[in-house]
């Protein structure tokens, strides 16, 4: 079939990069920072197996039949209570849409609000599979700088007065791919932009309660009150991604929306997958089974920043994330991160080039490197062959750099 | 938040009226034609929960974590061979993509092919849901007319010459809403026109092997020389719609398309699910059990018509389907469905008015009854009542019925 039968957004969609990554490194000899997997041991699946069970036995034929697309009830409960007393919100099970995975929220995002050509902001970088999801609408995107403490707002404003955006899409809380966390203050500031211009914010969540650290955060819904923040959040991270359980918050008159196009989309989140989760959170101790996850994510945080602290040139930039899955290095202007990971996996190391997190101008010089998947031991392996791939890189390019100075 | 904050396509999008009229027929006093609910008395509970948990206890790491978009290979394998045996195709397990429901195969059709404006023929009536996942690309329709044996090929080629349609989106077995069957001759005249003028084709099989009678059919795909034919099909109506597993077989350079847009829109369904699945399917005989439920519905088809003949005034039509789910009614001009349907909800009794499965223009004096999901005495008494029904309707149209006639 000629490329001109298909609609005019597929000529910019391709394979997302990550993946042919992924499939590279599914090689069981890749020591793989590459993907974003929760660490399956981890995964209660003797617990799901009898809440499965039990479920089918008991509510089989519920389970199993066509249900309403906001989802199952006791569990938009569930998730009511757990936003309210956790993250800081207020609202009402009404203000609660399941969804198949979190990017299904994004990909409702973008039927919702975007038009051909409209402007996206997001963070630089930013989560790859969102512009994935964004790019069906063929909008356009800038980005906004951030440092250490989030999005940077000095002169944010002018550029709101001058073009706004039609959304906002963020990640405030232990950012893919940056595993940044925005202060308090950066949060109250942004808001009350955006508050002020009444610019709907999406707020990306998926990675929320995986926190090694006290940081002090809460979700941006704590600051809305207008109503404009969309909340984003996953089942993946706190339990297991399989299951395809995630869930949007939004406003009613918002959130109505949301709930017309997901019913075109796939009508609802399966019935069965979404009362097995219910049941397990009734059955067992999240908190506990959450603690344990990010018990485990701290020590291999750990190895992976004392490993890079250790085999790293000076003043190499990395982050030191207090939550989530990633560290996001900025290496010398220099060197080429896809470089670099023809490299490493002739050394069978993987990990992602951070250019495509950037929507605008990508930056050759990142990457971007899970921690979650690996025991700490081989997280310190992984980094030295890293580390030394990457100084043959730089001595390499190092005759480039030089004439790239000279200019 | 205002209207123009959110994309143009929301204001052409509205929760669908099956939608609303299914929750009012949720009430357990209404005897409900309304829905397209399968017999959940068939669902295979406790063959599931069995194999669910032998499942997560043997597998349940690769069942809980993430997966490749495409989809279970050996789920896939299972509906090549399947497809193959039974189907009259000749397809790859390369070339299916399992989906969250059939109805996620319609909205990765729309990302696909449709651009704002983009023509779509399709059957008149059609699928009313397709029109909903389409609707989100905005494009334009026309119907193609239809008899019993499906679409009426006169005229058509003209049509392809003067102005093509991008697509064309068919059900031609056991159709929903009508319940029509196209007849080998129409397939084959169809294709050959669908084939010259290169016209990618949408064959929606949701229903194709819930078979009461013998008819001779097969997948248009069958007839498919360039690779044409996307054939969306489901588990939803043979073994149960909670699991939301479905699946697109199409030529490879055309599924890469939506794999690509798969991996956007959801990343991936549900691994559990597909496992779950084929677990089933390897476990148990399922042609068995698809001849209960051909079984069982082929009883409820022939209460509903022999009722219908019986109670309904000569002359009045009605299709006798030969498989599926609905029986499709056209009444007398003058019988608005609409109120006809709030007359019925006060005998409660309910079912689904015609007017909204045509996308062009829409005769509201048709109307869907299910008969899937009653068992015979009541869908006998259900017909008593709706026949009633439509006799005080039209007693009480008789006088505009006149005047309109006089005109």
């Amino acid at each position: 079939m000629n490329q001109d039968r298909f609609a005019r957004r597929m000529a910019g969609m391709s394979t997302s990069e990550v993946r042919e990554i992924l499939k590279v490194t599914e090689r069981p000899e890749i020591l793989s920072f590459a993907g974003g997997l929760p660490a399956p041991e981890l995964f209660p699946t003797e617990e799901l197996a009898v809440q499965a069970r039990a479920l089918l036995e008991e509510e089989g034929v519920r389970a199993l039949q066509y249900a309403p697309t906001e989802g199952y009830l006791p569990l938009r409960d569930w998730i009511t209570e757990r936003m309210n007393t956790v993250w800081g919100t207020q609202v009402t099970s009404s203000e609660i849409l399941i969804t198949s995975g979190s990017q299904q929220g994004l990909d409702l995002t973008a039927k919702v609000f975007l038009d051909e050509g409209d402007l996206v902001w997001c963070e630089s970088p930013t989560y790859l599979a969102a512009l994935g999801a964004f790019n069906v609408a063929m909008p356009r995107y800038e980005e906004m700088t951030t440092d250490q403490d989030g999005v940077i707002l000095d002169g944010l404003e002018e550029r709101l007065k001058k073009s706004p955006p039609k959304i906002v899409y963020v990640i405030p809380t232990f950012q893919n791919p940056s595993g940044r966390t925005w202060s308090m203050e950066r949060r109250r500031g942004f808001m009350e932009l955006m508050t002020k211009y009444e610019i709907p914010v999406i707020e990306d969540n998926a990675y929320y309660e995986v926190r090694f650290d006290e940081v002090e955060y809460c979700s941006l819904k704590s600051f809305d009150p207008k109503g404009l923040v969309i909340s984003l959040a996953s089942f993946s991270k706190v339990l297991c991604p399989g299951l395809r359980v995630a869930w949007v918050a939004a406003a009613p008159e918002v959130l109505a929306r949301y709930i017309v196009v997901k019913q075109s989309t796939d009508l609802q989140t399966s019935n069965f997958n979404q009362m097995l989760v219910y049941r397990f959170l009734k059955a067992y101790d999240f908190d506990q089974r959450l603690q344990r996850i990010c018990d485990t994510y701290r020590v291999r945080r750990d190895a992976m920043v004392a490993a890079l602290e250790e085999e790293l040139p000076v003043g190499m930039g990395f982050t030191r994330p207090a939550g989530g899955m990633f560290v996001w290095l900025e290496m010398p202007e220099a060197v080429d991160a896809h470089a670099l990971l023809q490299r490493c996996l002739k050394a069978f190391v993987a990990f992602v080039p951070g250019f495509a997190f950037y929507p605008e101008k990508g930056r050759r010089n990142t990457a971007r490197l899970n921690f979650s998947n690996l025991p700490p031991e081989k997280i310190r392996h992984g980094v030295r062959i890293f580390a030394r791939c990457l100084a043959e890189e730089m001595e390499a390019r190092q005759p480039q750099a030089a004439l790239t100075a000279g200019k």
